[in-house]
Parts: C-alpha cells; sequence; structure tokens
C-alpha cells in the first residue's frame, strides 16, 4: 500500500514534467510555415527529452516492481530523483531556444548526469533495503549500462565546447540505447 | 499491477493535456465584453481539442480494459501515442490564436492524424500481445471507423489550403462520429 | 475496475484545474508590501474558486461512491462537467484582474451556474444507470440546495450588472452553503 | 477506499506544486554561463521548496497511514492544508527573483508557518476522528519538533527585516530537522 502511493506521486511528478516540457514550444505569432521554423531545435530538444522522460518512467517502473518495503531511505533517494527529473523542461527549452549552443548543451548533459546518478543512488537505497537476496542486485547484475551512460553523459559534456553536433548525437545515442525497455528485471522475476 | 500503472500514468498525463489547453485561452486586459470576442477562435479550438482528447482517453479506457500483461512494446507504443497529444495544446493554440487559417488548420489535422495512427500502433501491439484468440482483435473488427476517420483527417488537411471551413467542419465531424462510446469492446467483454 | 480509473481521471483534472489557478497569481516585479497590494483581487478570487473546486471534488467524490457501473452516458457527463470546470482558472483570473467589474463577475457566474448544470446531468445519469431503487436518487431527494444554488447563480448574474458587492456576496454565499459535506450520501449508505 | 481518493487527490495537487515551482525558472535569452547567474537565488528558493514539499509529502503520507475512516472534517481539514501548500510557488518565486528581499523572505515563513498550523490541524481532526486509544495520538505524542518549527518560522519572520541572511539560513535549517522521515509513526505501527 504504502508503494502504491510512491508511484502514484511519482508517476504524477513524471507525468507533468513530461507535459510542461511542451509549454516551451511556445505558439508562434505567424500563420504560415516560417513562423515553425524557429520552434525546429526547441521541438527537437522537446523529443529528446521525452524519450529520455519515458525511459526514466519506464524503468522506475520496472525498478519498483521488485520492491516491497519502502523505506524512508527509498522515499528522499526517490524525491532526489525527481528533483533532477523536474529540471528537464528547464534545460531542454534553455537548449532548444538557443539552437544547441555550447553551455546549454553542457548543462543539459549535468542535468542527465546528475539524474543518472539519482537513479543509481535509488538502485542502491533498494537493494539496500532488500538484504543480501536482492531481487534486483541480481537483476542489475553489473550494470554496465548505466556506467557506460555516465561516461557518455562525461563525454557529451566535454564535446559540447568543441563539436555540438557530436555531443546531441551522443545524447540521442544513449536515449536509442535505452529506448529497449529493461529485460533484466523482468527476466529475474519470471524466474 | 503493472497495467494499473501504465493507465495511472497515462491518465496522469492526458488529465495534463486536457488542463493545460485551457492555458492558451488568456486572460484578457479588458473587463468588457469586447475584450472576450477575439477570444472565440481560441475557445472553440479548446471545445473541439477537449472533444478529442477526451474521446482518447475514453478509447484508451477501453482498450486497456481487455489487457492483461503489459509488454515493452505496448509501454512505448503507450509514449508514442502521449507524445502525439502532447502536442495538442501547441496546434490547438497556434490554429485558435490564428483564426483557422490554412497552414495551423493543416498542422492540427497532421497531429490528428499522427495521433490516431499511434493508436493504431498501440491497438496492434496489444493485439500482438494477446495471441490468436485476441479479444481485442475480436472487439475491433475490420476498423472502419478509425480507417475513415484517418481517411478524413487526410482530406481535411488538403482541404485546409482551400476552405478552411470545410476543414474545421471535417475535424468537427469526425469528432461528433467518435463521441459515441467504443461499445464494440464493452460489447466482447459482455459476451 | 472502471470506476477507479474515472475517479483517477477526475481527480487528476480537478486536481490540475485547482492548482494552475494560482499561477494567475503572477509573482510582481517590487520586493515591497506595496507589490503585493495590486494582487488582493486575484487572490480573493483564487480563495473563492479554490473554495469551490474543493466542494466539487467533496461532492464528486461522494456521489461516485453510490456509483456500481461506469456507463458511456456517465462517461461523457463527467467529461462535460470537467469541462466547466476547466473554465474555472480562465474566468478566476479574468475576474482577479479586473477587481470585480461586472461583465467578469456574470462571466464567472455563468461558468458556476453550467458546472452546477453539468453536475446535475451526471448525477441523472448516474441516477438513470442506478435504475428504479437508486441509492443516489434517494440521497439526493427533492435536491433543493441544488435548485437553489442555480437560483442564486442567476441572481449573481444579474446583480452583477447593479451592484458587484452583491454579486460577489452571494457567491461567497452560495460557497459557504455547500462547506459543509454532503451527509446525505453518507447516511443512506450507512443506512 | 474513500482514503485512496483522499490520497489520490492530495498526491495529484502535491505532485503539481512541487512540479510547476520549476516554471519561475524561466529559460534565460543568453546561452553562456553569465545568462544563468541571475537565475541563482531563483533556483535556490526552488531547492528549498522543493525539500519543503517533499517533507509534507512524507510526512503526510506517514500520517494518513493512520487514518481508517475519512470524515468531512478530514476532508476539509486536508483541503485547508493543500491551499496553503498551493501558495509555495507564488512566494518561492517572488523571494527568488527579489534575491531574499525582506518582505518576500517574511511571506514565505508566513506561508510555511500557515501550512504547518494546517498540518496541525489535519492531525487534530484525524486524532479527533480516532477517538480514545488514536494511534496517531500515541505516535505524535508531545509533538515537540512541530511546536519548534512554528516558532523558528516566527523568528525568521521577524529576523527578515533585520538580518536576511540568518532568516534563510533558520527556514534552511527547519527544513533539514524535518528532512529525518517521521519515525514515530512507523514505530507506533509497527508495534
Amino acid at each position: 500500500m504504502e508503494k502504491n502511493r510512491l508511484e502514484a506521486f511519482s508517476d504524477g511528478v513524471i507525468a507533468i514534467i513530461i507535459t510542461i516540457m511542451v509549454l516551451e514550444l511556445k505558439v508562434p505569432h505567424g500563420s504560415d510555415f516560417a513562423a515553425l521554423q524557429p520552434l525546429l531545435p526547441v521541438f527537437l530538444s522537446y523529443v529528446l527529452s521525452f524519450v529520455y522522460v519515458g525511459i526514466y518512467w519506464n524503468n522506475h517502473h520496472h525498478m519498483l516492481q521488485t520492491v516491497k518495503h519502502v523505506t524512508g531511505g527509498i522515499l528522499w533517494a526517490n524525491l532526489h530523483l525527481l528533483f533532477w527529473l523536474s529540471l528537464f523542461p528547464f534545460v531542454t527549452g534553455w537548449m532548444g531556444e538557443n539552437h544547441f549552443a555550447a553551455m546549454p548543451l553542457a548543462l543539459y548533459g549535468f542535468v542527465l548526469l546528475m539524474a543518472a546518478i539519482a537513479y543509481l543512488v535509488l538502485q542502491n537505497a533498494i537493494i539496500a533495503s532488500q538484504g543480501e537476496n536482492s531481487l534486483l542486485a541480481k537483476a542489475v547484475g553489473r550494470d554496465c549500462k548505466s556506467k557506460l551512460s555516465s561516461l557518455l553523459y562525461l563525454t557529451a559534456i566535454v564535446a559540447a565546447f568543441f563539436s555540438p553536433i557530436l555531443s546531441g548525437l551522443i545524447y540521442a545515442s544513449v536515449a536509442l540505447m535505452w529506448l529497449i525497455p529493461d529485460s533484466r528485471i523482468e527476466r529475474v522475476i519470471g524466474n
């Protein structure tokens, strides 16, 4: 029961984050196709962030399936993750409005990195609460995908100042890499 | 249980979409009746989109009743549908503020069309997951209503450039056609 | 189960409506007390609408407790109610920003009236679905409170053009009258 | 069942409050690091309020675990608490945009104080509904932490006019003091 409310609250916050990002896509004054063109980078960064938030919701959903008892540590680790996710609309808007300039690109990567770290902190809080035979620990294993993502975010942050295009491509690649839902947890639960 | 969370998240996103559309109805400065008049087209497009989002929620609700197990494919097909729905506030605002000009009308139809396609993709993902005796497949049948809607959206997109009024009327007609809740699923579940 | 989702969606929409109304309370530029003063009417109309939306949530909550099976008619009557409630942020903002001028006061009353009618339509749809021994029909009885409210809204709409203060007082009185939760339904369920 | 809907609605409102606060963090026009600097106080006040709203959600969650039957009094005490929480985005934005000036700091404290009082009113309504052997009454005990918080808010409101830094530090300290989840209720339920 306790868990249901944690999920419901997280779902609410994530649903709002994914939806208010679209408010950065401000209605233009003109009514022709040219009026839409300046919005293209804003739209692209919206799509990227929509996919990222979708991935977080998806994986959060799978991870919480392994949780039986919600501890105080899990509650706060979860809020910490939601905090970094709540900055997505801001960094997405900044990146889009500045046509993927260096600083906004780097800040976007920084928030992605912090969200990834917050996700790991939540994962560890859940594993710690589950003790030795943690279902989640088994499912996650060595967690190479997360480590690789963090490394790629760091690379993209540095790349932002040399080649914005490379930086953007790295963000898109990490998103693609995670689009495949985390079958590891489903596998372990299935056994 | 998994399904509940998918429904809760979708409900959250759809509830936010249907509500933030009203933010395009910006409070005017004057306090007389004349101050409200320029808002009329914005209000009309709000009503139209409210009905459309209501229809999607309604049918989504019925469709998910047939789902037992949520697969990764269903999760992403659902997010894909939510993505196109999330663009409703933008296209609604653009169409309203430009008094149903050609381009905004056409873009509105394009987003309607993409949402309809996303709905079909989700429907197919659910049918595929249910195997041979899919309850949803039986309920949907040949799905003439969806095919007709897509055809009408295409017609309205083209019509936008010749007769905006015709285009708007087509959008309104499709909405009316769907206002009747999808009794096909209720019928099959009832058996 | 079907009912749960109807409640969840309505809760989501009402929660968003009650919260985005506060966005009309725009952060002023100055940092002294004088900067807050022009916000007073906006704040007062926010308080009034917060109470009204709270009353609707409260009564909606009680009314749905009597529902067993959700029909298509109930779904659409519910969306119709949510539509009128979704206009609360707009009319609240307009009334507040124009310091309770005649037209905004009257429009506020009009939306209150339409929401009250939509609530009655939903109530009748539920009663119709419950057949002869409707629990809700018994609970509601002759429904004098609703009839009186509608009459008072009408009076306040007319009064707006003669005495804005009287009009505002009527709205506040109706809200106070409803603040007492609808014990009729609890009483009947308790039996 | 009744309780579930109270929780769901509260979760919805709190989720929206915690998320729309980020909208005060307006996307700046420049794309360099200097463009971010004026946002620092807005960001700091966002972090502070995020933690406060998180604390309220956390404690609300624990407190409602002890509730079995929702009375009309509890419903309205809960809405009253949500009302004061709904003012957080406004006072947070005002405090941030004015770089922690005296009046905005004091108003922030006033809203914190009113929310704390509203929380106590809700707590008392729940205790009253539980009768003599109230689980919550046992868990709360003499409730020194709440009394101390209210005293500190009052101190900070006065301090705002003499030493804004001291005032801000007090707000941060109270938040830290509450970051430790309320183990009192868990302890009593566990017995």
